[in-house]
């Protein structure tokens, strides 16, 4: 019963800091959507920005465990590549409010909270890193620094949040293909 | 005279909407930061949300002016890309506090502001996908859905201001051919 409510105010939480933006919605705010007295709402959260934190390390884990899980499988790398960016638009587009929670707000964490998810974040650009050097050591791909097209496949899969609508023609999955094709036509070796 | 204050103010207004958002930056931090009483910026500003669309106005019709500048350049479109990704990293990384403002604030403007600032992403979205159906028209590129991959582009482009350094190795301009050979070898005809 409890831990409904924990995850009944997370979600008014997310959906109030995607709305107006994490400053902008205040204490009073998520009690109101709630239904509870400010006061109460306090049995169950210490502070905005531990809902912030929770709100954000949440998104990223997801994200991380995801793409580790990928990496566990025994597939050509092509194949987990592809898998990848699914995975990622899967998670981005299913609760894209969180995503642009995480994505757009967490620079408001405090300094240590803020290190803690640019860890994690760290740690998924690892991980796509990975990917690309499995694919050279295999001779799949070709050499590219692996870093910065990490880096280039996040900003267009994280840049979906923008302008991405679920009644449009694509599906995540298929824009995840069409965007892997992008990418994989610049790094396999043919 | 009287220009230099606004620039001073709209100034002060992108620094303080970088570093601590713009919901969370009041009219009094800005007025403190030029040093003017609240009453008197008043005779410069006529709202906080005023400024927000000043600056991100201004953010988006640069990005615009520099890219038709080079589609209309007598060259091969392969080079035009090249300068497109170029332009488009140069003007991020020379006022990267006023692109966060742009990428990440402009959310908060309302309906109708918001609105014209989509409008010119959407007219500078058109212009990347120009340079893409000219490539096709004249050979240089195969075919692609431009549309897609133009957004792709602009997310590999646009996240670079969560993760750039200018202290780092690369220069805007050697970054710039990074990505711009990433995609290029996933569109160019062979």
């Amino acid at each position: 019963m409890a831990s409904n409510k924990h995850e009944e105010i997370a979600q008014a939480a997310i959906r109030l800091f995607e709305k107006k933006g994490y400053h902008a919605t205040s204490v009073q705010d998520i009690a109101d959507e709630v239904g509870l007295q400010k006061g109460s709402l306090y049995h169950y959260i210490s502070s905005k920005e531990d809902l912030l934190m929770q709100i954000t390390h949440q998104a990223i884990n997801g994200f991380n465990r995801n793409l580790e899980k990928i990496m566990n499988l025994q597939l050509p790398v092509r194949e987990k590549f592809i898998l990848a960016f699914e995975s990622h638009l899967n998670s981005l587009t299913s609760n894209m409010s969180m995503a642009i929670v995480l994505l757009r707000e967490a620079f408001s964490l405090g300094e240590h909270q803020h290190s803690v998810i640019q860890q994690a974040t760290d740690q998924y650009l690892d991980l796509w890193c990975r990917i690309l050097d499995e694919g050279l050591a295999s001779g799949e791909f070709h050499h590219t620094n692996s870093r910065l097209t990490a880096l280039s496949i996040l900003g267009s899969l994280n840049w979906v949040y923008r302008w991405y609508d679920s009644n449009k023609r694509l599906s995540p999955n298929e824009l995840a293909r069409e965007f892997a094709n992008i990418f994989l036509r610049g790094i396999e070796r043919r």
